[in-house]
């Protein structure tokens, strides 16, 4: 985990300080802890935002389900909060995280498993087996 | 650069296909290159998707502003694309880059400086100098 350089400031942590976008929710970036990969991207919302930093079991807003998604219920591909952090205009989250599979519903990693190179659409790498 | 292992599907590149929310815009997330550090979160829309990958020079669009941002223009903290990556869902951007200085605007390094840890803020660096 990163080092804690200054500690000037330690004011308690109040989701309600978060800058939600009109439908109520922020997006928030996950990465994984150990390679430093960029897994996914998805919305919380406030309580959201409490429901993972209290179970530290990474919890989304589905805008499609309008439910709680508890990243990895159903596939077992859970998300161990690590750390928590918030940008500096406060309008969006990452979190650090040990991701257990894959993080994408394709099966592969990361979601961000296309590139563009040369004009041309190129896939990274295939689905976990 | 990561390696390419699968090579399956070669489609041209068309930022039409991308799915902006209904301001026309995606997310953008921008990662150091070498040290995998999350930078920054900023919205693109097509044309700034066009020239980002043309110019190599990425290019977001300034909500607050309604104008092209061309990332460190007037700061110098310029971010030269390395790669371009698109989620599984087309809604979400990975720009891995190159990045002089500092990405966030409190000439810190990056955006996400502050942690949330035992219910508290901390902030994890300072200012570069």
């Amino acid at each position: 985990m990163q080092k804690v350089f200054t500690m000037s400031q330690t004011a308690k942590f109040d989701p309600t300080s978060i800058k939600y976008n009109e439908a109520g929710l922020v997006p928030a970036i996950a990465q994984d802890e150990s390679t430093g990969e960029v897994l996914m991207m998805a919305w919380m919302n406030e309580q959201a935002i409490q429901r993972t930093i209290e179970t530290r079991r990474v919890t989304y807003w589905s805008r499609s389900r309008k439910a709680f998604w508890i990243k990895g219920e159903s596939s077992g591909h859970v998300q161990e909060l690590v750390d928590f952090r918030i940008d500096c205009d406060r309008d969006c989250l990452l979190v650090v995280v040990r991701q257990t599979g894959a993080a994408c519903h394709t099966n592969r990693r990361t979601c961000f498993y296309t590139a563009v190179r040369d004009g041309k659409e190129v896939e990274l790498m295939a689905p976990m087996t």
